[in-house]
């Protein structure tokens, strides 16, 4: 009675192919933490085990060569792979080249497509691609983005053309969209995400026809109620030729909606296959019966075979761009509420991206040092960070905080990196004594809530504070630096000995109390000095390097101290802040920005704020607004009273004026000398909650402008795209929404124009936004609710801040800046001020006995050749030397064709200029995520045909050439290189000079 | 950061010893069936896929030498192992040679211990054993009865010492037992379950302290709670020690109320390990771990292992006889109501199981042709039919009906092999026409329901009905068969052609009803023919053979017509039926049975019904009267209205009485000539169930009897024990339920005494019964509940049965034997008559033209040697050809010592006289199930110390004598043999004569 399955996969062209496509989607933290998912901890709250997923799966395909499976998330399979024998090391490689075991996407994680920042995105799928490269030698082939909440235009063609994938799939598109997809038989398209690079970055992209799991009545982990294929004789309940039927039948309902004969089936779904010869056991019955019954030809399969197979059907597909923003699954539940979910947990994560750039560099200029402290853990900590429902704030609370504490000890051990980097750096003496150099550096992650225990300490008589300012950016820096202070009577100079101009301005009280209570919340203790001040002073620092300034107590009374003084009621009307031709202005709603772009032209922006109460459902419809949905029922502005104070603060570097909406929502908005854009810091929280009202705080900026319901947002900080309001050019979209449907994720900002002005509103983390109406653009800052929308999380979204005496709403804090341009004149504001919101200056503190410090060692440092910076349009994302010694440079072109009339142009980067005294051996272009040569990529890609015109070919910057080693940068192309240095030459200039080693 | 777990099992014998022993208790049919537990299909009732079980274990033995595995049910062990292609198999062998896989208990499933017969205990147990001496060569060495509701005494003495089993493990016993025995740690002891044969017959008892599973927080079956053992440093929530020291409390709880240093933890419940490697992986870790601390040793063990090791702790354990019924888990949840649950299918069981003991007969008889239908597929079915939630009437409906499915398929299989048994042992000519002989014998299984379209059809002119009539028992019978007819002129003459004295009886309404009913029901047709008449006629057959009869149809009025009259009212007292001394007398509660035991002594039964009301649970305490558990909440008396009608019905054979207490509970008495008992036939149902209550219908015989609340009833058929109510001879019983918790399980009957008289109620199924008052007997005779108890079957005990125009209550039907004697006669009937109750005659039909038949068939038969029969007190259990050709024979003694002056001696067999014309080559005595050599399995026998005295040695009989070939037999002994016999040579009396070929 042993029966031998024939599964032997192959392809039949002239039949329907059916792929089964055996996959576990396995979330990097979501119910439960990372962790608990793989040891299989915590299963009270969701039985799943992926250690079990992958011992298993391993001994199926080990026991029968004619199976495969798909393996995504990296995070978990270096967790497995990390506690195996050698021995079953040596066996999984077999599985891996055989192909039994294929790695698709790749990276750490499947990372969120809204809320990520397109850096993040890069160095998470990078960091998993290198260890397949390493481990395996492989090169993943395909994207797989099968739970994101909507795709954006740079997964599909940053995160998937430029990483050499062939294909991308996902499930999650408009219910109306899906509609009309399956009408057309156009789920499977060919998608030019980006306008710049047209055709040059197009990716062939299907979407599956309802989700990411078998059809109905095919699923076999344990327990599932899926009926077995019955094929014993001697048992009762005999059913072969019943299910095949039903396979069949189910197969043919989706070539119903699909192109060429090949459709695929995703055998699996979420931390499934936890015994996985419970499926196997039936796939190899139903490939062995359904290919005798002969209707259908069915085999083992993976996304790429699939892939290959559509190419191999030589079929024309529709084009497809932009992307698939906002989500709906339903009329009334548009997934627009996560592009806000958590604030807090978001602008920490875009906190700590940008420490992460400035750590590696400083990695580079150091050398790396695997022994000491690395970046590596704050590296995994970002790339789990980046899961699609990590930062978009989908996660259950003690996942948030799991999430949270890796950051913060990735972070501690950056933090060690960077201060003996700069220690190494500022050390003048021989590079020996650089290798441990004396000074210890502090530096103050709290300074956004105006804590620094380095800077407020108490100057001892003949004491002062060395200052270190660190610029990762490619250019030169003027920018002003907030420090918190215990004494007025400090002054600042620079390296030089020479005081500059300072401004000393008093702690507001709402700074105070969030300093305090936040202090306690997150440290256990409350400060120990009582800063009453912050100094602010402008700092001009090289690129890529850095310059130091030295605080001293003169005693003697604050000369630096700037004027303020306090308006209330109607006095509030006719305070004006701001010089030349920006002008702010102050009602009970919020500030009014007013920007004299010419004589007879000024446009002004009305702030104010508002929340929308988030519906908990109706009788009709019971979706609620949660931590995923957005659904507003009703809006409420929120406004001072008449006799709310103002506090105005004038000094030479800026202006500032302190404005309390009511006693949870309070802002500063600023305005610098020189400088066109106005800087808005609110502080929001504790939400009230007692009156059981979901709540989700927006500020809007309300103008004339004609912006004909349109208006342009960033996909994950890179290319911008235009939105139009009520509208979706794939399809008539019946409106059901009209405020959540309008939602978009922001991360760089959002901009809308017309024929005399152009207003940008730039953001410092993730935040959904929208232009509901013409001249309109509100962001949602913070949302506290009471009800889950459910989506599976199962709890609700209502942060909290604990300290002894009980906990209460969580208090968020951030800026977002405004500028009123000429038409076309935004995009350099967006691109050059968007770099400085993503890195801002890095500060390192240390006290020196006199001059001491200042006279022993190198104040100021650039990586660069003295006097070069990168071009204006320039940026370099990444600079990193890897565990074999190699370095990792990216260089990014910041602007789209026709953004800019003056920046939209090719650029050129001199690489002997960026490593001042290293001698570069050899120079190799690679994908963006570094695992493959870029020529071997470019040979290997499909060219596709696309219905109608594909839009002409696009010209990319030359091949670098050996000697010259110039790297050119047409509009919005991103160049990875892999540099190997001569590490026995030491540069001076042109000339080599051998390491005195 | 790979680890090499160290888990090789030792033991230390200074050190406490926890013996880790990974099982699955897989019910052989409960919620789903048998199939579909297997299969694992129907998993929305309940996940469960045993062949994901036995599949993960196997791979994970094979991955680790250390690993071990015990399997209990061989009916899925069986199922799985025809699957395995012949390399696993020989993988799986070896597993086994090695100890890492153990069958532990070996029968085809777990039977119950209330509600089998002891030969059908035996037969499924032999079934396993002799797979797995087949297929493994191996012999199961532990009896495990984890999940049935109360022990046998014969579960451990028969089915437990007598297979050669060192020892017996169980979990269920009342719970105020349980608490006794924790407080003075008499959990373990020696169990002699034979009063008969004594210490002879004793075993080794383990009750687990609480139950079949491991204790809190060590289950580890996939999505499971408990807290894995997180050993990674590399991950989150390190969790070694806490979780050894988790480990050490929980055994430390454990040693505490065990006896020795070595306790037994059951790694494993219902179902578990579909995926082994799930619960392996944190046992092997465990194992290190807590080894590594040292404080307790701990080892994968087997009940083998963990009973030799309290075998060499040389403790004195103490004794316990007779058994542990009734079963209650708490005050108000005494599981006595599933000795009667589902009555229909009780009766079934045990009519299948003597037509099974015939058949098999009749198959050695003829000569066993595994090409032809054999008795195998009836012997797996009645195996699984013994399954502890199989005849105990506790799975859900479309269970019961997939049980008496395979047991009506194994019937059909059966009645073709015993037709073409009787053919050829009938068939006149040379052995090679009696292969294939002409006579077409048909049988009639719903004989019970007076239909038989054998004895019904109209007989043709010139034609005749032959009736053979077979006696599988080993003594010469007298008996009256009756046989539906469809004319009243017939008449019966024997073989010789000499009428014989028959009986004639109108079939009555209730009767006609039910058959016409219940064919409909069964056979999805109405009877053809309409027969309105039952035939009865005395049948003289010898022992192990049998006798033809021939029924023809005179043409002219009936001779045989038995005077019928009808009484009402107030003329029923004075109907008096019954000759010599026994006398029935009528009332409108049922009869009155008097017997005059001498001149001065006469003894009145006078029968009554009731009902008792299942209580739906009271706010105190929720337990409700269900499948499992009684607990009545009042009892309502049955009474026929005074004008009820009685139908008296004499003639020469018997005088019967038909009386209706109500519309749905009518009786026939009878009594026969020459016979001293009373058989009483019920029909019972559809019980009304409209009003919402509970019913528990009871049948109740009161005397004036002294019986000092003392009763006796049987445990499975075999051993009496003395029950004395609201008592407990292990414990002060505290009584919260008086009905409930005095009611026993009976298979043979149950007896009540006096200095004066005895009176004894033999049943004809399992069945629930007690003695609620001095010289009061009641027997629970069907149920149809309302709710659930809560004990896992989640569906409400309501049989019905259904035709085209609805479903109604099933109405079942039935006898109950009852015989007044003098004090210690009532033995020689309970166990004589008893058989006759088990062996009812065999009736086959063939009809014939003129006296065709009769003149060229052998009209009689007897497999023994002319006129030798067997001892009065001795029954042939088993006589069965293998399937390797050997023939299994097993010879019972059927008095306990002391139980019947004249029988309760030594007997003897003269086995070559039970084989009338074959030649015994070879005779080995074996275990009770035949699969190791007697001599053997004593030799291995353990020796127990046991506290106070283990009563005096009793002596078996002598070892057969290989010439003399002469069994002896001591009280309560049965006796196992294989023999070989020499089929070339035929005896003919003493004399060899050489067969011709």
């Amino acid at each position: 009675e042993y029966i031998e399955y024939n599964t032997k996969p192959r392809i039949v062209p002239e039949k329907i192919n059916v792929h089964l496509v055996p996959h576990s989607h396995d979330d990097v933290g979501w119910l439960k933490t990372v962790d608990q998912y793989y040891v299989g901890s915590n299963n009270s709250i969701r039985g799943a085990c992926v250690q079990n997923v992958l011992d298993s799966v391993i001994a199926s395909l080990l026991d029968d060569e004619n199976r495969k499976f798909i393996y995504v998330e990296m995070a978990f399979f270096q967790r497995w792979w990390r506690q195996q024998s050698n021995a079953k090391k040596v066996k999984v490689k077999k599985l891996v080249d055989s192909g039994q075991l294929e790695f698709i996407n790749g990276g750490m994680c499947m990372h969120d497509e809204a809320t990520p920042h397109y850096i993040d995105m890069i160095d998470q799928t990078t960091l998993g691609h290198q260890f397949i490269k390493t481990e395996f030698g492989q090169v993943p082939r395909v994207g797989w983005q099968i739970d994101p909440f909507g795709h954006s235009a740079v997964q599909a063609y940053l995160l998937g053309a430029e990483f050499g994938f062939d294909s991308l799939f996902f499930a999650r598109i408009d219910y109306q969209d899906r509609a009309k997809r399956l009408r057309e038989k156009t789920l499977e398209v060919i998608w030019q995400g980006s306008k710049s690079l047209g055709s040059s970055s197009q990716i062939f992209t299907g979407v599956f026809p309802r989700h990411y799991d078998p059809p109905e009545g095919f699923t076999f982990e344990i327990n599932d109620v899926s009926a077995p294929i019955q094929d014993d004789p001697l048992l009762f309940d005999y059913n072969v030729q019943e299910r095949v039927n039903d396979f069949v039948a189910a197969a043919l309902a989706q070539v119903n909606v699909t192109r060429t004969n090949h459709i695929m089936w995703l055998m699996g779904t979420d931390f499934r296959y936890q015994y996985a010869y419970s499926w196997f056991r039936q796939i190899d019955k139903f490939i062995h019966y359904v290919n005798k019954d002969g209707r259908l030809n069915v085999l083992y399969s993976t996304p790429s075979i699939y892939t290959d197979a559509k190419y191999a059907a030589n079929e024309s597909w529709p084009l497809k761009t932009d992307d698939f923003f906002p989500y709906a699954d339903k009329p009334n539940a548009y997934w627009t509420g996560y592009f806000t979910s958590r604030p807090a947990f978001k602008k920490y994560v875009r906190d700590l991206s940008g420490y992460y750039l400035a750590a590696r560099q400083l990695e580079f200029l150091r050398g790396r040092d695997s022994s000491g402290p690395t970046t590596d853990m704050l590296a995994d900590a970002l790339a789990i960070a980046q899961h699609h429902d990590a930062v978009s704030g989908t996660q259950r609370q003690h996942v948030a905080a799991d999430y949270a504490l890796r950051l913060s000890m990735g972070y501690l051990q950056a933090e060690k990196l960077v201060a003996s980097s700069l220690s190494f750096l500022s050390a003048a003496k021989s590079s020996t004594e650089k290798k441990n150099p004396g000074t210890k550096f502090q530096q103050c992650p709290l300074l956004n809530i105006s804590y620094c225990p380095a800077s407020e300490a108490r100057l001892l008589s003949g004491k002062s504070l060395v200052v270190v300012v660190y610029n990762s950016l490619g250019w030169k820096r003027e920018e002003v630096v907030r420090v918190p202070v215990s004494s007025e009577n400090v002054i600042v100079k620079d390296a030089s000995g020479k005081e500059v101009v300072f401004q000393l301005l008093p702690l507001s009280e709402i700074a105070l109390r969030i300093r305090n209570e936040y202090v306690k919340a997150y440290l256990g203790r409350s400060p120990r000095d009582t800063a009453k001040h912050v100094l602010a002073f402008t700092a001009s620092v090289p690129p890529l390097g850095f310059s130091s300034y030295v605080i001293s107590d003169t005693g003697r009374t604050a000369r630096g101290l700037s004027a303020s003084y306090v308006t209330s009621g109607s006095m509030n009307q006719n305070v004006e802040v701001g010089q030349g031709n920006l002008k702010l202005r102050y009602s009970e709603e919020g500030v009014k920005i007013t920007r004299h772009l010419s004589t007879k032209n000024q446009v002004t922006a009305e702030q104010s704020y508002a929340y929308y109460i988030g519906s908990n459902g109706t009788d009709k419809d019971p979706q609620a607004s949660g931590a995923y949905v957005f659904r507003p029922d009703g809006v409420l502005p929120i406004k001072s009273k008449e006799e709310a104070q103002l506090t105005i603060v004038q000094g030479p570097l800026f202006d500032e004026v302190h404005q309390e909406l009511n006693s949870w929502i309070s802002q500063i908005t600023r305005v610098y000398k020189g400088k066109n854009h106005a800087e808005i810091e609110f502080t929001i929280g504790p939400i009230p909650a007692d009156d059981g009202i979901s709540k989700e705080i927006i500020t809007k900026l309300t103008t004339t402008m004609k912006t004909n319901g349109t208006f342009y947002t960033d996909s994950n900080g890179r290319d911008f795209i235009k939105r139009i309001r009520d509208f979706r050019t794939d399809w008539d979209l019946q409106v059901y929404q009209p405020v959540a449907g309008n939602y978009y994720p922001l991360n760089l900002g959002i901009y809308m124009q017309d024929k005399t002005s152009e207003l940008s509103v730039l953001v410092d983390r993730a935040v959904g936004g929208s232009s509901l109406e013409n001249g309109q653009i509100e962001l949602m800052l913070h949302r506290r609710m009471q009800h889950d929308d459910i989506r599976g999380v199962g709890e609700i979204l209502n942060e909290t801040v604990c300290l002894p005496e009980g906990c209460k709403g969580l208090t968020i804090q951030g800026k977002f800046y405004v500028q009123i341009d000429k038409p076309g004149d935004g995009a350099k504001w967006r691109r050059t001020f968007g770099q400085e919101i993503y890195s801002p200056l890095l500060i390192a503190f240390t006290e020196q006995e006199g001059d001491s410090w200042i006279n022993s060692h190198k104040t100021t440092f650039s990586a660069f050749e003295p006097s070069y910076s990168l071009p204006k349009n320039v940026a370099l994302l990444t600079l990193q030397e890897l565990e074999n010694g190699e370095v990792l440079l990216r260089l990014a072109h910041l602007f789209e064709v026709g953004e800019d009339s003056e920046y939209s142009v090719m650029a050129k980067v001199e690489l002997k200029k960026l490593f001042h005294n290293k001698k570069i051996r050899e120079v190799k272009e690679t994908s963006l995520s570094g695992n493959q040569e870029k020529a071997e990529m470019e040979k290997r890609r499909l060219i596709w045909k696309v219905e109608g015109s594909a839009g002409e070919e696009v010209k990319r910057g030359e091949a670098v050439d050996a000697e010259k080693l110039v790297v050119e940068l047409v509009p919005m192309e991103i160049r990875t290189l892999l540099i190997k240095f001569d590490d026995q030459i030491e540069m001076v200039g042109d000339k080599e000079q051998q390491h005195r080693l």
